[in-house]
């Protein structure tokens, strides 16, 4: 494409009143603002070079290694610049899952054929080589179908594919994820001495991608390892072609016995007005041992950091309390979102709104909104002022694996609490998730830089607006 | 991010009508084609493995090379398999510009310092080294306020960046491209020898990114090339550091003095209706000399073709002539683009609406519209439709540099064409553009097939519902 001077038209500045002419949905002074965060982001931002840091200094990021701890304190040293009232860390126990020596997963008929794989997070090691003949499901309606014994000795293969077809791959992933979640479980129960799972990415290569799993009460423990796309149709076509596969696993992971003592790391602006109301945004500063944590959720971390800079540097003072909180141990345990929301209810604070970034740092969309009918709509009032910045998305949907905790029925102070969950283009999140490249390299500094921003006004907002979301 | 099964909520399946109640937006059917082409697309496209046979195997296409000619041939043979009522060549005439044996332009005070440089499309050479002091202008402003014989003997450097805080790139661009396309024509009327231009980039980095450029009559033409941007901040440096700088220039460019022989390539099922009318859609097929034109404009010829395979894989019959034509020459004299218009003129084609795809292969968001108010409202009361994959943007602005000429006084025949440009995220454009960084492994393989089924739904639609958009 060539040279194009002034064929696009575009109104960035926008003023409108909702259609009922009564409730002022925004004003023109909101137009301002938002250009101006908008504005510091982009011409002046920070995330960027503190991803380089947080991602090539510190590394990957699992709950209780030195890394974690280590993003913990940068952080904080980073935000005490951007004129806090109070940067503080909060305790979280959690366990410490560890992935141990060289682990290896190989076809081993007449000769050893290696596969790209990697053990998932929390499963139990192989003690030693354990090889046993493969038994292919293609997830797990097929593998329920089993009885008691079925399965036994055998490793089950459970490869279901993500469907390609989702438009927003989240959904691609929600629909086949508890092969990876849970198979070891269901499989163990038919008597299977360990599991190989598909790799959770549209695209087809090499990289395993690893994740979360867990185990069933009374169900006996068996390992469990994903293998890349490109290993998966391997030893699918191998089995195929041959009628039957042995496979040879080593595993040397394993939970430590003793507990974790780790940190969340809260920063806050006191509100001028309502100081005992809360609204808080997060993202999470722990990350799978694999690549360098870069979209999962580095990105989220930096774009949380940028909207305390923005606030400051665009001088927004909040009327109620803006809190920052980057959890720990999201991946493995959701121990950090688990404890704030606790802690936040033993101390009876009143959370108006929680936002979370945690959904890769690609070109913002707009937001999920885990609220009421009325409090979506108001926020879907404001799409007239944000669409210029590419926000159209304000629908019903998911808030975050972090702030889910502070809407439980044990832990909610406020029934208004609303959740904002940021919503930015998906097709590229599970190219890199969980899999060594999630690196630096594959974030665009524009996309992430307009997530931070896009966070940034929509803090602003619901804070200037608050009242309107309560009943 | 982890387990979050069942929690996005997305009826991909919308059926509504207009809000009067009377004219019938679409139905149940145009639901399920839409549904069906993007299934088709995502799970069995055949436009990303195309690209890569077209920037790996033909490579980058700069008119009159052998590559362009070869990719014509190529496209040809590809989509005569998806039972097109005809394909064909159609001849077109331009200039062959020839960037010549190795540049290079290096800062030559004490000792030389090579810089990221490369000519400017159309650019003369300098006919051996050419040795000059550089004056430094903030860009065409300040070039403006010189006086003849003010600048003689200087070689220029017009060193106006993009403005990164204009949300859509292309505003960046088309605001401070007269530089790069005019500025050796304004600095040589003031006597210069020559203009450096720094690289229409967001980015900060080492690659030169050419583009074309073109020298007003009557006025000397003098040698013009882009330097990256990194070294653009390096000569800026160096000028402020020491007061002045001397740069040497080594362009070997030429245009040809013979015309280039070459061509479009016309593809087209007939309509079942109304065969004498036509909807065109297309993007062109040459490309730079750096890099492999993935995203410019690969990723539209590939979308195109796959629009032609997505119809015949979905079974739709359009009533009208659906056309594909694949631009030679957009780069450097849009001869396809007037060729192809001027052809349909003289024969009295009446086309009703031109799409082009030339933003390069990202996430779409949906199509900037050159049409009537009335012909606008109506493409967007298909929001509800198209928004579950993405499109939410359907306004007024630019269609294309191709299909620009059907609609111009001498070309027109029917008043109430319209001309499209589908509308991908503009985020990263810019930083793969005209560069050698425009290969195949910057173009996302989702975000691609996404783009062609967006194409092939819109001209489904706008086939379909040809009689809303005349008057």
């Amino acid at each position: 494409m060539k040279f194009i001077s002034n064929v696009f038209v575009v109104a960035f500045v926008v003023l409108t009143f909702s259609t009922e002419g009564q409730n002022k949905v925004y004003d023109t002074s909101d137009s301002l603002v938002v250009r101006s965060i908008f504005d510091e982001a982009l011409l002046r931002g920070q995330s960027y070079n503190q991803l380089n840091y947080l991602c090539k200094v510190i590394g990957h990021r699992i709950t209780g290694s030195q890394q974690a701890d280590d993003a913990v304190e940068w952080a904080q040293q980073e935000v005490i610049r951007y004129n806090v009232s109070s940067v503080s860390k909060q305790s979280v126990i959690a366990n410490h899952w560890v992935r141990g020596d060289k682990e290896w997963v190989a076809i081993s008929e007449d000769v050893d054929l290696l596969l790209n794989a990697c053990a998932l997070g929390g499963s139990v090691g192989t003690d030693g080589p354990l090889q046993a003949q493969v038994v292919e499901v293609s997830g797990m309606d097929e593998l329920s179908r089993f009885k008691e014994g079925d399965l036994e000795g055998k490793i089950v293969f459970l490869n279901e594919p993500m469907d390609r077809s989702k438009i927003n791959t989240f959904h691609a992933y929600g629909a086949c994820v508890a092969q990876r979640y849970a198979g070891a479980s269901e499989a163990s129960k038919y008597g299977a001495v360990a599991v190989l799972v598909r790799s959770m990415t549209t695209l087809t290569d090499i990289h395993p991608h690893t994740g979360s799993m867990g185990y069933r009460e009374g169900v006996k423990k068996i390992p469990a390892a994903a293998i890349s796309t490109q290993d998966a149709d391997i030893l699918h076509g191998y089995i195929e072609d041959m009628g039957a596969a042995t496979v040879t696993m080593n595993l040397n992971c394993y939970t430590n016995n003793s507990k974790t003592y780790t940190h969340n790391l809260i920063a806050e602006i006191k509100g001028s007005e309502n100081p005992e109301q809360v609204i808080v945004f997060g993202a999470h500063i722990d990350s799978w041992d694999k690549g360098e944590g870069a979209h999962d959720d580095g990105a989220g971390v930096v774009q949380c950091m940028e909207v305390l800079r923005l606030f400051k540097e665009v001088g927004i003072k909040p009327k109620n309390t803006i809190r920052m909180v980057l959890y720990m141990n999201e991946e493995n345990g959701n121990k950090g979102g688990k404890t704030y929301a606790s802690r936040a209810k033993q101390n009876g604070e009143n959370h108006i709104c929680a936002i979370e970034t945690d959904r890769g740092g690609f070109s913002p969309r707009g937001f999920s909104i885990d609220g009421r009918e009325d409090q979506i709509a108001n926020i879907a009032e404001w799409t007239e002022l944000l669409e210029p910045y590419g926000l159209h998305y304000f629908k019903k949907g998911y808030g975050g694996v972090d702030i889910g905790p502070l809407k439980s029925e044990e832990n909610r102070v406020n029934n208004n609490l609303m959740l904002l969950g940021l919503y930015p283009d998906s097709q590229r999140y599970f190219d890199y998730h969980h899999s060594e490249t999630d690196v630096f390299e594959n974030v665009n500094q524009r996309e992430l830089e307009l997530g931070g921003a896009s966070m940034a006004s929509m803090v602003y907002l619901i804070d200037k607006y608050w009242d309107k979301f309560s009943q």
